[in-house]
């Protein structure tokens, strides 16, 4: 190790900060130049990964959880010899892969960060793919602020990394005292962070992290700790190496005032170039290896038969395992009530128990499906509200995710509105170019979860707890995208759109309105995102009239899906859209769809004033 | 401390917890009977609350973060003599204020819990009012469950309840070692929770939750520590006393085995009634004191000035902390950016840092509302995915909670889709009974803060990041449901509804096509929710054709908010839906507007495709 030379790294990869964000006219120089050393010795010295060859499974991991520092990463990038003059400063300029903040838009990037609190579990989850899935010797470095220690779901990526004693596994947390508009909890106490991540089973090791030997000690120590994971709290000055912005208030976010001086001040533009380091063993088990090229066979299920779709979802994610060796599942502590216990049962080695920690749950699904494994993660429909902002991140990093919500809607019954998922549709809907699925009967179900494992994207699939009748033949297709006309004539004179549970109630809905001389289609809209829109347009010109019907609130849920099919110009039937639009308490199931309107009596009541054109108050 | 008493009084709550859930034929009476003497011992000896008066200020808070133990807490309202026998047994029946999971239905409830790791958090709110706010002495007592202390949210609580220094708040945590599928982490290793709730600065001490003595001494204990809030770790059994399911496996979530017999092992039914303990002393400072009647005085701003809508909520909030002393302001660490520093400038002693920690400032808030504070929290739009599972908690338990979104949407340009906020509307649409409101200049932003100021319930308020020119005068009202028509003649050819920064971007394309000859009529729909049906309707009737531009995904946002408004029944008009389609990258402001689509020159154009009678493919 040449401090000199490493020294002088870090200044480069400072002045690069300063240079891109004056270039840009906006962006964090400041996080990125405190942190600026502890990523020379690492780049330089640790870190062994090809930056020619960023697919290479055997290489290490860099996440940089405070995302905002990213004109570090990028002048790292430069350093590298992969990002050149002209690309470093087209930071943050449209079109630039250079964003404000990183994405996999750069080879380089594995997961998008800026939203704090995501980097860390995201490397737990590439550290517990490489220990337990392809026994590979690659190690996961993530850069941490010291303000997003603030985040509970640091702390449920301290606590899952410790439990599993992922050694391979740092935290590199960079204290530098100063959040954006003040001093953090404990400023420079860095003996208070090592205390509360050491009393979480973590190795702590603290640091001047602007001297370059205790760095590279740090490091040393780290490739040397057995059984747990490291957390290197480091002692920083933010904005470091230039007076005007070193350690001040009120410089975070912004171009330091003086670009020239400020290079002048960190001894001017450097050339150097860093070496790449070759990945440290061999590549480790590959996500498909295994694959024995057997026909899938899902579960199946007699027509009239009363199954859960949950239950068909956990017996077909099994099925889906034994012929498909990168799937994996992950839960949080109910996989007793989703029915991933069924996969757990057959494949031990792909399942991933997460307790409550519904963040570190999908951070880690973000983590493994890096390297091609395909993740589907389960909770109860409601709890996904806990992790949505990391959904959210997950479709900005065109990761590759499903999520199971099991007990959706108040037809859960007595556990009441804490435990029913109602906005889950709007909320996953709302994610970019997401796909939701909410099968009705258990062959749908199974067979939609096989379209999900084979779609790549962001998936949702919404099941229900309680049994429902199988109105399916097995091996009937359900592509994603699709519906399923149940009932049409030509005199049809409305129709009645359900997904999931509401399809039942839609179908002896059908009943009664025949019996008194109306004709109604049933449309099962299994595919809320996207919609069959070209099957509703047929179904509008056919009957002129709708009635939609979900166990969900009435916003951004089915109907609005079935509403926006007519939102390009297209003239849309009258729509008449149940919803749930008051707060359930306990009830039995049977009450509680009627109690929120939405039961075959509610349904037939809204068709048939819709078919003799009287319209609501 | 008659120590036969108590233990008879936690076998009564035990018999009481089988017997309510053996009626509704489910609940969770394993897990009410782990932690009944642990309560026993507390409503007995140390609860400082009077049952006939829910309402009084003095009252000591109890919280059940275990929700699902409803059945004990109910148990505990029949010993305090204010549940009856019948009333005990129509727990999570149909109309039964005794739901599934606790709710404000109850007046001795303050906050929904039920979704894990929310209690604590809100205790938190509790413990900072009382301290700061209510100078009051009450204690603030929350049991916990173990398998929740997996979850993130428990670690911001215990992290800011240490820095805070909330000595009236103590965490009485059940550690019964099982989960609802088998063994927690931890099991039964107190001492390994012990060492981490210590690490943050908390006072511990771990019992045998069972030993009657050694709970009490730990409740004296507790208020006998000062500057440090105290965890007790109990050492519990779940189910015990009843053999057939005591330190069972498979028992959690439902009836025991043979009602009949497990009271008899427990004792039979008891009828011991528990005194109420007066409340401990003044009731403290009221939300409402100081109150000096004087008049609302909103900042101003000039038509045409160009003024961030941020910066006039950060003063509205300022002018309505002034008039109304029951103003409470919650930050998450960016009050620069959100401009709730210019509230902290001039009240100081009601605003709170919570640095980067959503979840904890939500739960906070709710704590703070239930004594009447009226609590608006604010961070960037995008961050609040990072709390919605607290938000919908909130709903259900009728929470008064104002929550100001900031940074909203691809016109914060440079900063790139991590910090947007692109399914805030939609994730906020679908809150139960919520109010949504999206304001596009200074003065409406102003008079729109004052309005959520004066709604009970859920509101939440986007806010643009740049600035924007100043078109209403100052003084107008914008009374919540309502919509502002800025075009319109008598020859409209086609409506175009926009909120927020795309109000600009309309009113430029109304002008473009006014030079084309195309009337266009203009709508700032501020209130996203409740949306302005009969405006709308009216608009419909007049043009027959809508284009509506929102900052947002195309789910869930404005479009769909315009759409639902003819889901019952009603004809709709022919509506182009412009939002955001592709996944931005960094940009300036008015490249994200270009790119996304929704620019004046998008609205121009779909205009007139709509007046054409053009259908887009």
């Amino acid at each position: 190790m040449d401090a000199k030379h490493l020294r002088d790294l870090g200044q480069q990869l400072r002045v690069d900060a300063v240079h891109a964000a004056a270039a840009a006219g906006s962006g964090h120089p400041t996080s990125s130049m405190s942190a600026a050393d502890l990523m020379a010795v690492l780049l330089a010295e640790h870190l062994r990964y090809d930056f020619t060859m960023p697919g290479h499974p055997g290489n290490d991991r860099l996440i940089f959880s405070k995302g905002h520092a990213s004109p570090l990463l990028y002048a790292m990038y430069r350093a590298a010899g992969v990002v050149d003059d002209d690309e470093l400063l087209s930071f943050r300029a449209l079109g630039s892969r250079l964003e404000g903040h990183p994405t996999p838009r750069l080879p380089w990037v594995d997961v998008a960060t800026g939203s704090l609190g995501l980097g860390l579990p995201a490397g737990v989850g590439m550290a517990l793919a490489a220990a337990r899935l392809e026994n590979s010797p690659y190690q996961v470095w993530v850069l941490c602020g010291d303000s997003e220690l603030a985040e509970g779901s640091m702390w449920e990526a301290f606590e899952h990394a410790g439990y599993e004693r992922l050694d391979n596994l740092t935290a590199i947390i960079d204290v530098n005292r100063l959040g954006q508009r003040g001093e953090t909890r404990h400023g420079w106490d860095t003996a208070a962070y090592a205390q509360r991540i050491g009393a979480f089973g973590w190795h702590t090791i603290e640091i001047d992290g602007h001297d370059i030997e205790a760095i590279d000690d740090a490091y040393t120590e780290v490739l040397g700790t057995h059984r747990k994971p490291t957390a290197i709290l480091a002692r920083t000055m933010k904005g470091r190496g230039v007076a005007a912005v070193q350690d001040a208030e009120g410089a975070h976010g912004k171009p330091v005032p003086d670009t020239e001086e400020a290079i002048a001040e960190l001894g001017g533009i450097r050339n150097i170039r860093v070496p790449a380091r070759p990945p440290s063993g061999a590549p480790g088990r590959h996500p498909a290896a295994g694959e024995n090229g057997s026909r899938l066979v899902l579960p199946e299920y007699e027509r009239g038969e009363q199954v859960a779709t949950r239950t068909a979802v956990g017996a077909a994610l099994a099925a889906l395992g034994t012929v498909r060796p990168d799937v994996v599942v992950l839960d949080g502590e109910v996989s007793d009530s989703t029915r991933t216990e069924e996969f757990a049962r057959h494949h031990p080695d792909r399942f991933f128990e997460f307790f409550i920690a519904e963040q570190q749950m999908v951070a880690a699904a973000l983590g493994m499906q890096v390297h091609g494994w395909v993740p589907f993660a389960a909770t109860f429909a409601a709890f996904w509200a806990r992790a949505y902002d990391f959904i959210r991140m997950a479709a900005i990093g065109q990761a590759n995710l499903k999520l199971i919500g099991s007990h959706a809607g108040v037809s859960i019954g007595q556990d009441g509105p804490s435990q029913m998922g109602l906005e889950d549709l709007a909320m996953l809907r709302a994610v970019h170019d997401s796909v939701v699925l909410y099968p009705c009967d258990a062959n749908q179900a199974a067979a939609l979860t096989a379209a999900l494992a084979d779609h790549y994207g962001i998936g949702y699939l919404r099941a229900t707890r309680g049994d429902t009748p199988v109105i399916y033949r097995a091996g009937e297709r359900f592509p994603i995208g699709g519906s399923k006309v149940l009932r049409s004539s030509e005199t049809d004179q409305v129709t009645i759109i359900g997904a999931g549970i509401t399809v039942h109630e839609a179908l002896c809905a059908a009943d009664a309105l025949a019996a008194g001389g109306i004709a109604a289609r049933v449309i099962d809209l299994y595919s809320v995102k996207p919609v069959d829109a070209q099957g509703l347009r047929t179904a509008a010109e056919a009957t002129g009239a709708f009635v939609t019907v979900e166990d969900h609130w009435a916003e951004g849920g089915l109907g609005d899906a079935v509403l926006a099919a007519f939102a390009n110009g297209h003239q849309a039937p009258r729509i008449t859209k149940l919803a749930v639009h008051t707060m359930p308490g306990s009830a039995s199931p049977d009450e509680q769809l009627h109690a929120a309107g939405i039961d075959a009596k509610a349904i037939e009541a809204a068709a048939r004033a819709l078919v003799a054109d009287r319209v609501p108050l």
